[in-house]
């Protein structure tokens, strides 16, 4: 009997190529070792809620009530909720055109993308077009939608990151483009050399791809480092004589844990660079409410700003996000929220930035704790966590450990992650799910444990290490490079 | 200079192909105007809250606990929301791990899907595994992810009703397959003939097209018809003898205005039946909570479930949805409300009922009022709104009024439907929108205006209707068939 439409042989190819690890076989397994009981710490995804962060409260409470505006008519709502929060709900329901309950706009609401676009201006210095704004149920969507816009077929190549955040390979996949890798440089701090980029557009073009975007993920994920102003406009310049569309994911850009180099967008630096560049390089640019010290991935909230993209393309982008109607509306207050914080003098203001400092200033401990621990590890490096959510520690792994590995039928990081997790229950994501050069091995964890836990968790990972590659390495002696 | 990635000429074909009538030219002439300062009627899309339908109040509070966790350790909460609100805030906050700001499962939460599985079970009176319904953001989404598994190239063929709600050719064309029509017959109250639907496949296998899937959209949208017990069971049997996969759009289930035709869900029919079809034939049922009662559109949630799908294909949707990490929570949680209402003797119940059974109401009579009125108009027939959220009216065209369309480069649909909206301000939907048979000229309006506003709509539309056939129909008169 032939197969059936859903069975798996007969599925679309494309989405059985997807591969996805941040949710993959380590996740699996350490779901399973949940169930049986065991304390697993899920450091695979950027969850900060998951591991007990707080909301922060103002936020909360202003889409609170607008989820409930009948509230804002009770006598009694002075009770449970402040004034601003009172007036900054009146504020986003006057936006809507009938409550959260309402479809908006499939750009989002035009009143929060206008506070977008001045949210814009105020970091970059250039005014920034409200139309050229659209909201999105998390960044993840918003990129995807825009690979989906220019992918044609597998003859189309992406740039992307090596390591890079496998959403860019699955979507790729997903859409039938091909990805073109191009390496970060762990010794020059996780940094881009743009000859290097040369050479990987120069082996895809031989092997008849056309490149027609490249991917930047700053502040980097898994690899948290912030690209330098110099590389920034480096790259610039190479999509201008390339002609590639520039997709930049700027979601950690709240993140950043030291002062030597601070979050600079690429548009900022692209309208530096004045024209014809500034007029010709197009480029989009991603956020969300997930990342920062604001942590609320699941209301999945985003944007993208589109700059030097025609008013054609902008129009068919706004077509096909019509087909699934609107982003969710609590998502967008969100998004509203998050780029027009209170001001000095509104009464929430110094509980709201004591809240956000506290997190913001505990994830940077928390970086410092986590890259000394691994650095602290036998056959262990780790650059700094600059910025972003993420150690992407390199784990120089013992021939006899590769070895074993490959007799279980493991490819070598996965082999010593799942190690970790039965160790453990410390849940990582190997570095072969973000792509790695040859005979390289990573695992990548998030910093966001709760930091009175971080250093118990750094003893138990380096006893873990430690042990391991006792075990494997072999009676010469291995020495750590 | 060549064409840069993101220039219209060089974006992916499938994305310009995507038409969506439902926010297409109407729409944006109505926004202008509106913007211009006159009063628009929007009843293009269903979207009762936009058209000052009231939240439940009963949800609204739960989620608003939810997102401000913090109340429920407020001795005060009890001034502002009921004890059953309070518990039940509770509950669902005891099912996420982190609250509303984490990630949930890519699936959604296990308790919600459970909650989903149980309502399933008492609708149909079979057992639902919770592993096989995902959460969505949104009916729409769900639709979009099972329409890119099945096709893979333009040879597959999906079977769309015709009228069709145009989310099925948008996203056809996205994943590049082929939109195969069956008629429905608005004489036999757009009932299907499954001699046509033979026909159909029949019609597409000559042009080598490989028919996947079969789509139906029970209660109809527009067409806003109930199927017949007797029509799923032999298009059921139909799936079975041309294994195809059936995607059963249920979104409307709740919202029935008659009682000589319940609704009855494909499942429960397919399982009525008995082997070998109970266990052999795929399907994949969708539901929401932007119709019924609820109308929370904004919110975006929804599910499907899947039935005699195997094990490996669950899975690769499973990777699939994890590529945009979670569907937002919020929605999952109005999802779980909406499957799980409020019961008799519980504090909100009486308030609960009275609301929804209201809206209820209000809609069957607002379908009566509709009906009748197109009913009244010359040239004009229309089927009774049995279900669904829509009036689907015939316009039959005078000869002249088509040349007049022809000459302003206009579809008569098109041109009929600006006039009146520059007339009334009433913004529908051209039937073409929909997929019509040759030479009929229909539109789409909801049924959702405010029932006080539906007397003066109507007769303002009949004015118009009344005075456009007077212009158009030659002076040989042209008579109503």
């Amino acid at each position: 009997m032939s197969p059936k439409p859903l069975d798996y042989e007969s599925l679309n190819e494309n989405v059985k190529k997807v591969a996805y690890a941040v949710r993959g076989e380590l996740y699996l397994r350490a779901s399973e070792l949940q169930k049986e009981g065991k304390k697993i710490i899920f450091t695979n995804v950027g969850n900060p809620h998951a591991l007990g962060q707080k909301p922060l409260t103002f936020p909360r409470q202003v889409v609170a009530l607008c989820q409930a505006p009948f509230l804002l008519d009770d006598p009694h709502v002075g009770i449970l909720f402040p004034a601003d929060a009172i007036a900054r709900a009146k504020h986003y329901l006057s936006l809507t055109s009938g409550g959260l309950g309402a479809y908006s706009d499939s750009r989002g609401l035009p009143g929060i993308r206008k506070e977008v676009a001045e949210f814009i201006e105020r970091r970059d210095g250039y005014p920034s077009d409200p139309e050229l704004i659209y909201l999105t149920d998390g960044a993840s969507k918003g990129v995807m939608q825009i690979l989906n816009t220019v992918i044609r077929n597998e003859k189309d190549g992406i740039l992307v990151p090596v390591p890079q955040y496998p959403l860019y390979s699955a979507a790729i996949s997903l859409f039938g483009g091909s990805l073109v890798p191009y390496y970060l440089e762990e010794e020059a701090n996780w940094g881009l050399d743009i000859n290097h980029l040369r050479q990987s557009v120069a082996a895809a073009r031989m092997k008849g791809i056309t490149v027609r975007a490249m991917v930047i993920i700053n502040p980097g994920n898994p690899t948290g480092q912030c690209l330098s102003e110099a590389n920034l406009n480096g790259l610039l310049k190479f999509c201008f004589q390339e002609n590639l569309v520039l997709l930049a994911d700027e979601v950690y850009q709240q993140n950043i844990y030291q002062d030597e180099r601070p979050f600079i967008s690429a548009r900022k630096i692209l309208l530096d660079m004045g024209p014809p560049m500034s007029k010709e390089v197009q480029l989009v640019s991603f956020h969300t409410v997930s990342k920062g010290y604001w942590g609320e991935c699941g209301q999945r909230g985003g944007y993208f700003e589109m700059t030097n993209i025609p008013a054609k393309t902008v129009d068919e982008i706004y077509k096909v996000a019509s087909v699934s109607l609107s982003p969710n509306v609590p998502g967008q207050i969100f998004m509203g929220l998050m780029v027009n914080p209170l001001k000095p003098g509104d009464i929430s203001y110094l509980r709201f930035v004591a809240e956000s400092t506290a997190i913001l200033e505990s994830l940077k401990r928390r970086a410092h704790i986590m890259t000394d621990g691994f650095n602290s590890c036998r056959n262990v490096v780790c650059n700094f966590t600059e910025g972003a959510m993420y150690s992407f520690p390199q784990i120089r792994l013992p021939p006899r450990a590769i070895e074993a590995a490959k007799s279980a039928g493991k490819a070598p990081d996965v082999f010593y992650c799942l190690k970790l997790l039965e160790a453990t229950g410390i849940s990582t994501v190997p570095g072969s799910g973000f792509g790695q050069k040859e005979g390289v091995f990573h695992l990548r964890t998030t910093i966001l444990p709760a930091e009175e836990d971080m250093p118990a968790i750094m003893t138990s990972f380096k006893k873990f290490n430690d042990e391991f590659m006792e075990q494997y390495e072999d009676y010469r002696g291995y020495s750590r490079m």
